[in-house]
């Protein structure tokens, strides 16, 4: 490493592009919304299907009668592949920002207890399952993560989540710029594979443990949700009442676990203290 | 470090609540906008002239006649201070989410470039400054931040930012669950507190360099950013058409510099390679 001095070199860069998100309800043909998120390209169908389950417009695959990049009179660049046109049926747009919080509180009031009130308004139930999983098997799904990250490794540049299973396989990788998008492309890609319910699965991600990243783990009905760094003080609330694992710091061979620890089962135990 | 066995102790958790930002008319009353963001409590006031700022709704601090937490019947409890509510004077809502994208491009078209175009739309100039950085100085700023982040040493979940001198020294840092809030309420800080103008000045982050943090720095009118992680291709783009210096990667004594290179000084010069 060189301590002084510069040196002009080619650097290989995460690409960042906006994606528009267009819903139209499949009878009346209304554009019910537009949505503009900056991401990586690529899995543009699963990010479009698991962002607007994660915001509770849409539950289930078969409310999507049509995905499809914009057909228009640039459709010969490459803007086509920057908007995502979804046709859906019973889309729910009621939860949508400014009036999410206002739903669930009182006439002046947003607090923490609101945005999980407005899980439970969307009838969303706590995650039931006997699903275990070994110590060892956990902790070291991070480095699983990071050796199928191969934009990361390139560009250093990547946020990335995946699914495993409660042996360590990991089902599916994705990677992003933004951390909650890599998530929303897991999302649609559980969606779009079938029924969305409580399975014998790990969500995975590198950073950082958020409201919204244990919120979209309790929507895609993952039971154990595990990150290499913190998480905040609401996402440990929605994890306990949604009955969700949440693993921090997940690293170094070691991890702390927030809430239903039970879920993790390890050989030897240490009398608890403090 | 155990390698084997639990451990049952209590851990302190970075707090994360939503803010409600209210805009209203400070002539006619009209509520113009609700925006939720979840944030760490703290500099709320900051957060919301800095979002406001960032988003193009407004460009001075003379515009706001009047910022508050919001007064209502729940105003006993701490709920009360999840709600800032802002009296502003000529507000721009031209630029809103959904609306930004489809302004500057063509009837079917969303790109990077559109991205770019806005903030030109916007009459965002380029940032001309004679301000340089010494190297050394530069290399040293997160290690100074993180020096500072009193919550990140307890709870180890928050992003800090900071505004930096040309010399090196701390002017003010923020901590937030997002690490666009961190920004936001420097932005604030910066607009609350005088006329926003370039200035020899750095801002400090403690992750990756995405595009919407390019863009605070250049409506924030700081001519260097600087991150310990990649940049996106987007970041880089915007930095190179606004006149920011991009530093990424600043750690352990280096860091990339992805444009405007000669507003970093470095004394002995190896020779161009590559």
């Amino acid at each position: 490493m060189a301590r002084e001095g510069t040196l002009v070199r080619s650097d290989w860069l995460a690409t960042e592009e906006p994606l528009e998100i267009q819903v139209f309800d499949s009878q009346s043909g209304d554009l019910l919304l537009t949505h503009v998120t900056m991401r990586t390209p690529g899995s543009d169908f699963e990010l479009a299907a698991g962002f607007l389950h994660a915001e509770g417009i849409i539950e289930r695959a078969e409310q999507i009668s049509d995905m499809e990049f914009c057909v228009g009179p640039s459709n010969r660049d490459r803007q086509f592949f920057n908007i995502v046109s979804v046709r859906a049926a019973g889309a729910d747009m009621s939860n949508r920002e400014g009036q999410r919080f206002r739903t669930a509180s009182s006439a002046c009031g947003v607090c923490g207890k609101a945005s999980l009130d407005e899980l439970v308004l969307r009838g969303l139930m706590p995650l039931e399952t006997t699903a275990r999983i070994d110590w060892e098997t956990l902790v070291g799904l991070p480095d699983a993560l990071r050796n199928r990250q191969a934009l990361f490794a390139a560009t250093g540049g990547l946020h990335g989540a995946a699914l495993a299973t409660a042996d360590g396989d990991l089902l599916a990788v994705r990677e992003d710029v933004g951390r909650h998008n890599a998530v929303d492309k897991l999302l649609g890609w559980l969606l779009l594979n079938g029924e969305v319910r409580v399975r014998p699965m790990v969500l995975v991600v590198s950073g950082r443990l958020s409201f919204e990243l244990a919120q979209k783990a309790v929507v895609g009905r993952v039971p154990i949700l595990a990150g290499v760094s913190a998480p905040s003080s609401l996402a440990v609330d929605l994890a306990r009442e949604f009955g969700l694992t949440l693993a921090g710091f997940v690293r170094d061979g070691a991890c702390n676990v927030y809430s239903r620890t039970e879920r993790i089962t390890v050989e030897a135990t240490l009398p608890a203290v403090l």
